[in-house]
């Protein structure tokens, strides 16, 4: 059910039976696609987060105050990043079920996909003339122009794997309905398409409808997906039609590929974790002439000036390492990733992506002690965003643990208290912070910074804590057991039912 | 022999056989660790790349000439990110054989890893301060702390490693000699942070000791891995001594793990074709104060000012795209990729990170036009010599085409026609621009982007080119055949061995 991505089997011997078909395969061309699908998910997942640069390199002298006209570029940028994280998030969800379908590649596959990415990287720039002139038509027709190139070369690789269909996935190939699978592919692929020639077309004229039409491309698989998975909570699942039951690899309403899931997340903490040192790199290496003048040629002296800048990096890097490793420890749990799971995801990655904006606030404020508290907040706020979102994956994969989770996480697991108290702890540090930033606000930026080091200690310890919080839990029970023998006996199938496999096992 | 990295089983089943002894390791917390060694392999590969961004960034306004002090900054920034470049690839490949070593991963190696890679990512700034101040101890000072710590929180990783046996790779779990090979492990691993310890010493009251000892450390693999493999060419493959046969899987000499190679290798790929559209965006988008004045409110006319910007976006994301093409279908045909492979392939994927250098001297000489003919003689340099490394890893897979490559690609083999076609084709290509430039020296840039622009399509018509080119040569051969039908009857052994498997298959 979840794709045909099956690793490549191990070669050991010159000749040996398992290379045998796999190279009889690419005697004809025909590759396995793994590789080309991690490279496509580094790509999108880059291009989805590098939008945040422009926001974070909006500069504000120390004079100037945060007034209108900066407000209103941060707020463009801002909107710039958001809409190309949504908009490239989709084209990848739709990339990863397209090549749900198209198991195997050849060259000809490969290059199309390699027009497939280089359009969509050019989207963003779309989008900022869009932002930059709202009102002119340009914009939106290059926007339009880009999804229906993309939507048209995605058809293109459609039309090719099946008409090559030991291309497509074994489902598919042996299928016989294979032309309604085309046509139905086909019909999703070009759907967002059909809307942006429609959106080009009113964009000649009356310009509002087609924002509408675009926002219904970038958003309706998010509402249609949150709609659906609503319904199915309120009504029970519902019965599929009788011949589309074999429509599965393609419907919307699937599971996505674990792996890509994971590549993709990968490549956005990657990115977020190292955009980080090029600002390091690039305004921090003091000036000689100014090492001379200000610092009386001690270059000590001179790193020390910008010593915030380095805390805030460290802070900052530790705070993504260590999102990552939360979103890690939580997917070695899943067995697969739903479809409101997959948009949770999204949301905690959007935030991810803003925490560069998180280290320039924290970091500006050693220059405008002023907006400090703002600044301490707003990263707060970032930081809990993210890691609300993770945690809410792990409610939502809960609701079908059965189905999603791996059964030492569920109810009454053994690494279920651990997984809870991992995603637990980002949300209550940043809310903790925020919290005291509002008591105390002169040591704002200290409340932070402790924060920001304390963590990783606490993600260090936390097996110890855990361990420690049930032996104790367990102590004041059976205390209260001693206590009230005859009056309270616990009783094994009721509160013992959730806690008990949760104790600690005998070290 | 190529490391642990074991695919992870499909889980099918909700309590299913193979699932059994993994949940059973997860629920001690233990996991397999391909998900953190690919995000290792990306932060990495980011790091690697992206200290050519400074580089790019080096701003020359139109009225200054390209004068001594230009030269001198852009010599310094080049400088830091090949040495960034190079230390980082000799990290990533100690951190390769590190975790051929440790097989399994628990949440405390995670987040050493983590500590580790966030040591690494600091390295890039004690660069920019050691071409900054190369005469102040203090950059020195801060290199060798880093690479000290790192040092240390791999010594780290080995010891907990070893305590807990079963995180360890099979082979050394159950061997006899694990002392042994403890101590062997932790010798190589802390003989780069005791250099550095030296040259920390020595920066303190002579400086150019310590320079020498840290080209030691970054330099000593490379050297030592290309005299090894010079010596095995001249020598033959000398006879390893008796107890240190078992040694193998943390032998400086032994290949690579392929996967890592080709993740590290996207990684760099991804990169460099995602920096491009970040340029784009933030400097092409028109001030609508400029649309106003210069162009009467024309949009159009606008962005076609800066239309060469865009030409040389898409055919350098091309070069790139396929670039990565090349070096894809290339690893598709390697069974495992040995020291002198990786040497090359590092080789060609830094000249491949200064592409984007490439694209910014190319969409500079739309405002500097006497400086064309440079930078597109600069741009051909850097492609020629990214693809002819790609070129040499294919001819030094070929000296032991039995143990490294795929049975299809070896010489003789279906596919060996196409693979030379394509590895040579980027080559080829940029050497005849090049040549063309300096006949034709007026059309350079027109000649630079006929060449981009041809060569995806070259590309695309390259197994149809390679099929006819091979049946013309039949033809003439099998004419001349008629021509001197007793004469010169073509013997099948000599000649024909060579060629005749590569003829085409009949279509």
């Amino acid at each position: 059910m979840s794709g045909p991505r099956t690793p490549e089997p191990a070669l050991d011997g010159q000749g040996a039976s398992p290379a045998g078909s796999q190279d009889e395969d690419m005697a004809d061309g025909i590759q396995r696609s793994h590789r080309m699908l991690s490279f496509s998910d580094a790509l999108l997942s880059i291009i989805a987060t590098v939008m945040i640069l422009p926001v974070t390199h909006t500069e504000i002298s120390p004079e100037q105050e945060f007034d209108k006209s900066v407000q209103k570029l941060l707020a463009t940028r801002i909107a710039v990043y958001l809409m190309t994280f949504l908009i490239v998030t989709v084209a990848w969800a739709a990339h990863t079920r397209l090549f749900q379908v198209v198991g195997k590649i050849d060259d000809t596959l490969a290059l199309l996909n390699l027009a497939c990415m280089m359009t969509i990287t050019f989207l963003p720039f779309t989008f900022s003339l869009m932002v930059a002139f709202p009102e002119a038509p340009l914009g939106i027709l290059l926007f339009c122009v880009c999804v229906m190139a993309v939507g048209a070369v995605q058809a293109l690789i459609v039309v090719y794997a099946f008409h090559f269909p030991h291309l497509l996935s074994p489902q598919i190939e042996h299928s016989a309905h294979r032309a309604l699978y085309r046509q139905h592919i086909l019909g999703i692929i070009l759907r967002g398409p059909a809307l942006c020639l429609a959106a080009a077309g009113f964009s000649l004229f009356f310009y509002p409808v087609s924002y509408l039409l675009m926002a219904t491309v970038i958003f309706l698989p998010y509402v249609s997906k949150a709609a659906g998975w609503c319904r199915a909570r309120l009504a029970g699942p519902r019965e599929p039609p009788a011949h589309s039951l074999e429509i599965f690899t393609f419907d919307l309403h699937e599971p996505l590929s674990k792996e890509r899931v994971e590549a993709f997340s990968d490549g956005v903490y990657a990115i977020v974790a190292t955009l980080l040192i090029l600002d390091i790199c690039e305004d921090n290496v003091p000036d000689s002439k100014d090492v001379k003048e200000k610092f009386h040629g001690s270059l000590v002296a001179a790193l020390g000036a910008s010593g915030p800048h380095f805390l805030a990096y460290f802070g900052s890097f530790a705070t993504v390492g260590l999102l990552w490793f939360a979103h890690h420890s939580l997917f070695l749990h899943i067995r697969k990733a739903t479809q409101p799971m997959g948009l949770l995801n999204t949301l905690s990655l959007a935030f991810v992506g803003g925490l560069p904006l998180a280290y320039q606030q924290t970091s500006a404020f050693a220059r405008r002690p002023h907006d400090e508290l703002e600044s301490v907040r707003v990263s707060c706020a970032i930081i809990f965003f993210a890691s609300i979102f993770q945690f809410a994956i792990w409610t939502t994969a809960l609701l079908q643990e059965g189905e999603t989770l791996q059964p030492s996480a569920r109810f009454g697991g053994q690494e279920h208290a651990f997984m809870f108290a991992k995603l637990v702890l980002y949300p209550c540090a940043s809310l903790l912070a925020f919290a005291c930033t509002c008591v105390l606000s002169r040591f704002s930026t200290a409340i932070f910074h402790i924060m920001q080091i304390a963590v990783p200690f606490a993600f260090l310890l936390l097996r110890l804590l855990v361990r420690l919080a049930l032996a104790g839990l367990r102590g004041l029970r059976g205390l209260r057991g001693l206590a009230r023998p005859a009056r309270a006996r616990p009783v094994p199938g009721a509160l013992d039912d959730a806690r008990s496999p949760l104790l600690p096992a005998p070290c």
